[in-house]
């Protein structure tokens, strides 16, 4: 905050600065800062028109609709989602746009979510290494980027009131990481705010989590913008970090009232002034808008970038050989399935764009194999409503084709922005297709669209072929050509687990909670760390998907460079007879046993590599204290406990393919010794054990101990040292007070000496 | 708390009441209270001698060791555990023993509890009904009952720093709701507040459960005794509500100060004076102390007793015949096992006694089948020192007898007071011992001894039967002898779920928690609550146990007597050749797919029956608002939903064998409607839909939704009524205040006119 307070400008002025002057735009002022354009638009620029629904989505200028980041998340490729961060930014300034509101980065906590489709993974560093990305390249183009929704906004249900109740290792270790990554490497223009509450706080006024955490904590300079709507209180939410309150409530006056009162400090409103001053020096002036000529080369250019993220973004999840299909025989392909001709490639709510132009995956296929390879039959309608006739016209269908490709998924109403789904089950009359048309036709594809994950235990037997194709943009339907076809090679991997079943999945009992609470009761047991931990079977794993050749891993090496700093190499070699694309995954934990409630093995690296037949690339990545820490919830402090760390080398979560064990001896940070620490963690201190041996030699514990049952030393050593004196070993309030100021002083030798270190 | 502070007393002196003279009475002033005389001992006397170790333990007077709390869990019989309080109140009070310190009454949230066999069940119905008739049956005797551990006291790991975080709402339903019955029912002498913390606050300092829940809501007049050393402030927990600090630490000082500074209120002093000589009018004067041989003569009764409640304790898992064992062929019976010479009885730590003798099994087999039938082979070493010929010995022993007994279960190191387990396998050594029994004896029987659950699913299919016979105090031997030869016929039920895997429990990720943090992250889902909310397979559900006949259940009715309050009444009939004794089991959840997150079925009623072959009896269990409600955790308070509930009546928890659904329509509670109502809420509302109806009309937002996308107008509906003004619908903070105001008037009149109540 500044020092002083800024006098030169009067207070009513300030406050209107807090707050936009319309639903997109921040308020301006004259030689204090100009205001500016926001606009939605994780996947796509959506330019509001004048007007539109009660709502205000559904009237938008045409933008460019790449896949939204449930299929971005499965690239694996941040330097593919820098590009499309950039091109983003190229047609939001050519509309004038100075911040787009985006990328979503929410980690998925249940498959229920209904906004998933916003959302990279269920893993942070996955999604932090993606965000940055899509941070950095909408950034290099001269727009804001503003990451949302901070923090733990991980449901729709309730979202406007609901607590998410969370332990603080869950917090700092999954729900925050991320979040974390992106501020402090990619410098994010804005921070969104998010409507629910944190162990009952409303992250939109809580000084914890938008000023000590986000600012202090990580540095971050920019502006935190509310999300629309989520401020209830202007005053608290001034008072806890918040900048901006979009839209405008027209509360001004309440906030000017508060500030002559005293029960709001001036200094904020210079800070927000600051902070938006701040922001227009790095945007610049105000966007010029482009003529409709280059606004149309602008479209075009992205389109085919559309394409190719979308091509990089569908998983192939199983696979027998009949993709990639084949194209010599010139026998006929039954198309079946709505979605292959009126395609999802996108989600409901506020991120829904009008598309500047729509592929099929029917036409793509027919425009490549010819009117006489293809038939189509829509097998279902999409809402439900299809009769008898539609699927016994795609069986017959299926059973004149050599294969059929039938495409699944979720219509729009099942997923959107505002609440959360029920199921993970297909349509069941989708299901009932796919098992008619199994029984006639000699071979299955079946290619899925969906925004959140679907299960496919029932049914994955009926296909030799699944393509997971998630909401592919407008380019969605030509990419799958590619890929079905063999023009591409699949190359996507999960970023989240597909469960056998919902009941499966950790979120499970208590998603999406009740009465404006929802516990995260799996704590830091997130998708695949619980999976792994309980040793539960899944339909496919985390890091999970094939493509058309195969690769082998060799070679790990783990070079020790420094204290809790390593380097790991190995190579990976493709075996296969086409080209192809691996996403070798480095996953660290604690060795077998050690901590039983901190996860087995957690994504530590990734690396996409390129490789043609017989080609083999050398993989190194860093392993460092950042990816062996946990939060240390007594001391409030990162830790890196000691022990030896599993590191796991492989192409999924699953499919370990190099293992190899590293040692740490920790930080060797010398936590206080307290009147409240056991006697077992006085022991463990090298400071702690010399100061409690003279007092346990002065009680005789060690002579009576021998006698002693073993249950009853172990019970002995959970007791704090204070609590000795309800045990009539003479030992007082006095006594526990010199032992402490012993180890402290015993301590600060050990620290003096460099062999230990202070928290 | 006294209108008045009582002057005649010396602060100094009232300071002295509310702490220990020594480590096992209170303090006693002449003329004002007298002193009382605790001990430990659920299941026994534990009347300490002089001396003993550095814990205290393991120096007493000999006493009757009954079966502990594990053991009578599984009766299911409340009249049995009440003539087990009542005995040990008779040899109590020979002991001069004013208060026992019993029962412990915490929930198994996790197999691994290391003091789990010191309670009944993982299931709050049973486990409020047991321990009530534990506390009647004390209390009948004339001596002082104390409940403990009070509260959420579910693990030992840490147990006097961990903070147990745990929701509103399985605070209610689960983990306070069986001492709620406690309290209300039975009226315990005392309540012992636990070492732990909840959501933060330690237990023994916590005004909101010592105070406003246990002695307001629930209207406790005893004494609240802390745990042996569980009060670090004095003061706080004097201001929270607690009486009497055990043992003594010499802060009387401290104290005095506290009220001399203002501190701590002098009439907080009072209050314990009050209820000390209010316990002192419930327990009469010192216990008077019994010649030798009326206490022989008690002992001799109460052995019988421990006996007879073994019997009933132990659970018959599996029995494909073996059982009861054939006597009349008198071919050879191998015993194996440990076990079967030196029982585990009971469990470790300060609820351990020294038993005034032990039945072994071994024994008690012998002395009835003649020496001639039973050949003994030890097999293995309790602390697992055996070698391989203790295992060769007992191969061969059962390779030449028509049937083996395998006694296995759990060394006392392995479970105490103190920690909890890691693990619920059995000893490795005493499963391979049974498989090379089984791969030679013709048939096997094994017969379990151990405090918490031990996983029966490796090694389940080499047993033609299974007999769980938990620690069943001094008596257990011969009662074990009862059950094999069908001279009694085992009548237990699970009160716990044995899982198929540690993994596949609930509490497994989160157990026991790090850094002083154990996250209760099952909330409600404890136990086989989770079990069936996620349709996973168990080895043996809750409730199960079977017996030497069988039984069928018909005739379901259930009828409604008032508003909420039905009559479930059903016949059993013993359908085999024997007598027996069912435990018919009432279970009570909402109709399938309406709230996700709330148990899909709990136990609400059970009923023993002892049937003859052949003979039927109708069972009659009410069925009221208690049975149906659920805690609101947004108003607060319990509330009975409307809709359909599923009444299922069966011999175990998966054994449903008879179903009826009724309905209910709530409780007609009209909740306050305010500004952070949602639209949906204001719509469900009587009055809030009237009074919206206007808004909604103005807005046109009824004209527009028509033209909306389904999934827009659910995202509408998820709105607090607040938002709106942020939506340019022309809401202000006036027209919200006047809607609630509007709202609130309809409400009143609907209330008045009696077709609605009040929260």
């Amino acid at each position: 905050m500044p020092d002083q307070i800024d006098r030169t400008l009067p207070i009513e002025l300030k406050a209107s600065l807090t707050s936009g002057s319309d639903t997109w735009h921040s308020t301006g002022a004259p030689g204090v800062v100009r205001p500016f354009l926001l606009a939605d638009g994780p996947h796509g620029v959506r330019r509001q028109r004048e007007g539109g629904d009660a709502l205000g989505i559904g009237n938008s200028v045409p933008a460019t609709c790449f896949p939204p980041a449930v299929a971005l998340g499965s690239t694996w490729d941040p330097a593919l989602v820098r590009r499309v961060g950039e091109a983003l930014a190229e047609e939001a300034a050519a509309l004038e746009v100075d911040v787009l509101l985006g990328p979503g980065m929410n980690l998925k906590r249940s498959p229920l979510g209904g906004r998933n489709f916003e959302y990279f993974s269920e893993d942070p560093h996955l999604t932090g290494r993606l965000a940055a990305a899509y941070v950095e390249g909408i950034q290099a183009g001269g727009v804001g980027a503003c990451v949302k929704h901070f923090a733990v906004n991980n449901q729709e249900t309730d979202r406007m009131r609901v607590s998410a109740e969370v332990d603080q290792r869950a917090l700092h270790e999954v729900y925050l990481r991320a979040f974390e990554h992106v501020v402090r490497t990619a410098r994010p223009a804005m921070v969104m705010s998010a409507y629910n509450r944190i162990n009952g706080v409303p992250a939109s006024e809580d000084p914890w989590l938008l000023t000590r955490v986000l600012r202090e904590e990580w540095g971050f300079d920019g502006v935190v913008v509310s999300d629309w709507g989520a401020v209830d209180d202007r005053v608290a939410a001034l008072r806890a970090g918040l900048d901006l309150e979009m839209p405008p409530t027209g509360t001004d006056d309440e906030v000017v009232a508060a500030v002559e009162r005293g029960e709001l400090a001036e200094s904020a409103l210079d800070a927000v002034v600051e902070r938006l001053r701040r922001l227009e020096a790095r945007l610049g002036g105000a966007k010029e808008p482009v003529s409709e000529q280059e606004l149309a080369a602008i479209r075009d250019r992205n389109t085919d970038l559309a394409r190719e993220a979308a091509a990089r973004s569908a998983v192939l999840l199983a696979n027998d050989g009949v993709l990639p299909l084949d194209r010599s025989s010139r026998t006929s392909v039954a198309v079946i399935g709505e979605f292959a001709r009126t395609p999802r490639f996108q989600g409901g709510g506020s991120s829904r764009i009008v598309p500047t132009g729509v592929s099929s995956a029917l036409d793509a296929l027919t425009a490549r194999l010819g009117t006489d390879v293809v038939r189509f039959a829509p097998g279902y309608a999409v809402d439900g409503s299809g009769d008898e006739a539609l699927a016994r016209a795609a069986v017959e269908a299926a059973g004149a084709a050599r294969v059929a490709v039938v495409f699944l998924g979720l219509p729009e109403h099942a997923e959107s922005e505002g609440f959360d789904r029920t199921t993970i089950d297909l349509p069941a009359d989708q299901v009932g297709l796919l098992e008619q048309v199994a029984a006639v036709a000699p071979r299955v594809v079946v290619v899925l669209s969906n925004g959140g994950v679907v299960s496919v235990a029932r049914w994955q037997h009926h296909a030799n072929a699944i393509l997971e194709g998630w909401l592919l943009g407008q380019a969605g339907g030509e990419a799958t050509a590619d890929l079905l076809l063999g023009d591409r090679a699949p190359s996507g991997k999960l970023a989240e687990t597909i469960p056998l079943r919902l009941a499966d999945h950790p979120s499970y009992p208590t998603f999406p909670g009740v009465d404006g609470v929802s516990v995260y009761g799996e704590s830091v047991h997130v998708g695949y760390r619980h999976f792994d931990a309980a040793d539960r079977p899944v339909a496919f794993p985390f890091g999970h998907g094939l493509t058309y050749t195969r690769f082998e891993y060799s070679d790990l090496r783990v070079v020790e460079q420094a204290e809790n700093t390593w380097e790991v190499a190995f190579s990976v070699t493709n075996t296969g007879d086409r080209d192809g694309r691996e996403v070798a995954q480095l996953y660290v934990g604690p060795a077998e046993g050690q901590q039983p409630t901190r996860p087995r093995a957690e994504l530590r690296g990734f690396a996409a590599l390129d490789l043609r037949p017989g080609e083999t690339a050398t993989v190194t990545l860093p392993l460092t204290a950042a990816e062996l820490q946990t939060w240390d919830a007594r001391g409030q402090r990162w830790t890196v406990l000691p022990g030896d760390y599993a590191v796991r080398v492989g192409a999924s979560s699953r499919d370990v393919r190099l293992r190899a064990t590293v040692h740490s001896d920790g930080d060797r940070v010398l936590a206080p010794l307290t009147a409240q620490s056991t006697i077992a963690e006085w022991q463990a201190d090298p400071a702690g054990q010399q100061v409690l041996a003279a007092l346990l030699g002065r009680v005789s514990l060690a002579g009576r101990a021998s006698s002693v049952a073993p249950e009853l030393v172990r019970m002995f050593l959970s007791i704090p040292l204070d609590k000795l004196r309800s045990f009539g070993l003479g030992v007082t309030a006095a006594t526990v007070a010199d032992l402490v100021a012993q180890a402290q002083a015993r301590q600060e030798e050990l620290i003096a000496a460099g062999t230990y270190r202070r928290p």
